[in-house]
């Protein structure tokens, strides 16, 4: 991250001529120093994607008028769109279960500033990880879940959620499937790590069914949580090569290599604003 | 390859104490010289692999001799073995269609002496390729496959196949689905490239079933056919990264850089006596 | 390659508020449909890089038309830049010495019809190719090298090059270097592939120099040529892991496959003009 | 890591017929029961390596007895060799400055049990870890490094390794150089994570250079220390592709990635005793 303060402008619309004229023709006329910009056009359905990254100190106002000085615009061409304030970091409330790389993972990224996020609070089915967390001065909640208390376990982490005015929920390793009401409640602000190379592997134990299919890769996928079990938009993917001498152990452990990055880099596209969900897909503008 | 001449001991057994002292103690009684060993002991089925190659300069006698030599230990061990001799080439009938990437690749490999292989011909349902193969002074047969000439087309494949004395039938990208007779008849011995990351989009049109998932990676699968579509045991796979902005044709033309990757080192592990088929896994000593 | 005819306009220039805004407005008010846009910043140089594919039909004239029209606004932002059309291939002269593998692959691509160019004839030091490029119908110049004749036979090369109309030169593993004249007569026209990581191991036997030095991957890089051996900027590169068991020999057929995989991707990118010189460095676009 | 305990034996000697066969008769012998081996014969040096994984429990006595009934063969054949004990624990002490990402990464597996080591402490030049490390309760030793103190600060960094018991230092970009005393009296005991691809970009600064030379690809290597700078024998190296958008700190961040999981697995192989050197390079029996 770049230490100056940026604007970033992220739209959909439907496709025709003049969008990028009429956009970066606003921002011309305010001085607007664009440092960063994608576009994308989805030739199926017609619709055009657009992320604009303006240095902050080159417009002659604040961030609301950017916003009441855009809006006409963004009438006109009936946009969905945000502008977000790099200076006002996203809320990322961590969930956790009893696996520790993702956790150590995200909180180095945390710790060295690399990823422009507060986090403020771990939640959590163990005690497992309270003192590590306590220990970088983050509030730890346990909120056990058993089969028996799951709305009301789930209604816990809302709250608490809500409490933290949290703005994304990462899965970090949490092993609990949430509830349905909590994904449709949350759309595009909860992000999970699948320890397979989605669409295959649904479901429990993937890295068992990867041995017994005899696969010679195995991957993690970080997705948006929907209402359905491992089918919401994918964020990003990756893979490492395994062989035939591998046992499943073996590949519990060198999937963790690839599940903590490739949550790393989705939550980072997630926190700069690059990623605009599309139906059940995704346009990561990297 | 290197040019020395080599045997290729390579087998299976059930595991116990013992196998690689009388393997080995057996080779070096007659001053053979291994220049590679593998060895894999598989924990759930309790079975042993084991690959060994030697200078064939090195023994005092010539394959004959060192199979009969060696069957007393196979027998005690009850082992499944075969002696390969890197002198007689194996000899591979290449089946396409019309899609010339992997054709190009592999003639391009037999042209450079990499692959450690003759091409007694080629076989396709199309006259596309004749005279680029028979260019190369390989002879090309066209077999056309309709809708309802499928058990004589096929049973033409199997005769050419014969008639060539082939030791394995490779479909680069040959896009008909070999009848379950013919499929029975060739275990372990056709080797077919899918395109893509296997178990995931099984069946036609893979890269537009990846373009609708919004995968951000895309494979290739080399396995052996089995009676069942894309269900066999898998010899090498790889992947390559796509984003949002690629269309289903920029996949296809993507895919076919992987597809002709994947087929080409999987068919090496095949020529080298390198693959042992393990119910519908593979063992790849690379 | 989309089949719809394209014009690409790429250009880069000192850096200031309002160049999106210029063209895009530029394009808007001719109706032009934008297909693909990308831009860079580069902070060191102060310098702006943009690259901008527009529908041919969607314009209501043609390519001079737009070149002209587009003149004034280049001159007021002190541009480099050009329009190419899509429907006009590239040129390109390949230059081959004995081994196949770059040969193939690209007349592999070049018959599936993947890279938008001609190949207008093919030069050679050896007889090696003559019959399998003339097969393909592409003429076939062979222009001995040795060691008394380099300037003659560089003179014939450009001669060749000249009567061919060739846009770019590629050498794919030509194995012979090219006089100074040569290189800086044709800067940024001359495509190479070289068989190492660089800046890791320039000049001769670099696989050599590999395995002396015992990394554990090997690589490829595609540059444009410049009168300093293997100093040119980079356009594309890659990697393949190998261990300690291989030997040189391995490391060349390893790393061949890497070297036909980098050089197209480079060449393509050169093709569809994705790649704009800045110093000894390139923007790609990709 | 398996749970049952096993003893490792590693050895090179000079290669001729026999040596498999030796040291798998002296294991059969005594019921010994190899659960992984490994062999390797190099070509250049005539050379020959061997690692041989055997369940401890399979044999009907302890670690000592297993060395002295071993000690005539190797005797015999003139082997350099050690065996080593799952059960015990190698002991690393890591090294580290004002960075966390290998520190966090190395503590987590660590945590995780994921690599079989001791950390019996942490020595740092600086404060700033103190408090993690702790946390996880190991000792930790601040040991400042300024121009003036180095001969004292590197013996007291040497007399904190003794004290410890340690095996193996680990410099976790500790971004100090060692005196080559340090480096003289541990040979292959200590591994250093440097942040390019070696042989490119040696010394300081080295993604710095690698902007300023335009790759494609930056990388990380995993090396042990000798006392010449980035000279010694390479473990573990790999790569990540970066592109002309990115600035030098955005391939410090992109390099951390790459850096942690180089470090991690050439470790790994270090602590299980995959690596044996030779020469300047290693084998790496993965």
């Amino acid at each position: 991250m770049s230490s100056s303060r940026r604007y970033t402008l992220s739209l959909s619309c439907p496709d025709r001529v003049g969008i990028v004229a009429a956009v970066s023709g606003f921002l011309a006329s305010h001085q607007g120093w664009i440092t960063e910009a994608n576009h994308h056009a989805d030739a199926d359905s017609q619709r055009f994607f657009m992320r604009q990254e303006i240095l902050a100190d080159s417009l002659p106002f604040g961030i609301e008028a950017l916003r009441d000085k855009f809006a006409p615009i963004a009438a006109e061409f009936k946009m969905d769109w945000r502008i977000s304030d790099s200076a006002r970091k996203k809320r990322v409330v961590i969930l956790v279960s009893k696996q520790e790389h993702c956790l150590y993972d995200l909180l180095s990224r945390w710790h060295a500033d690399e990823l422009n996020m507060d986090v403020p609070c771990v939640i959590s089915n163990h005690e497992t990880f309270r003192g590590f967390v306590e220990w970088h001065g983050i509030p730890f909640h346990h909120v056990p879940v058993t089969p028996d208390n799951k709305p009301a376990a789930y209604a816990k982490v809302a709250e608490l959620f809500r409490e933290a005015e949290g703005d994304v929920m990462v899965l970090a390793r949490y092993m609990q499937i949430l509830s349905p009401e909590l994904c449709e409640n949350y759309p595009g602000q909860i992000i999970n790590i699948h320890h397979s190379f989605l669409p295959s592997f649904v479901g429990a134990k993937p890295y068992h069914q990867a041995h017994v299919r005899g696969v010679k890769l195995i991957g993690a996928t970080c997705h948006y949580v929907t209402s359905e079990l491992d089918q919401g938009p994918i964020v990003e993917q990756d893979v490492i090569r395994i062989d035939h001498s591998d046992s499943p152990d073996d590949l519990v452990r060198y999937g963790k290599d690839i599940e903590k990055a490739v949550l790393a880099r989705g939550l980072r596209y997630h926190l700069e604003d690059r990623v605009i969900v599309h139906g059940n897909k995704t346009v990561v503008f990297r």
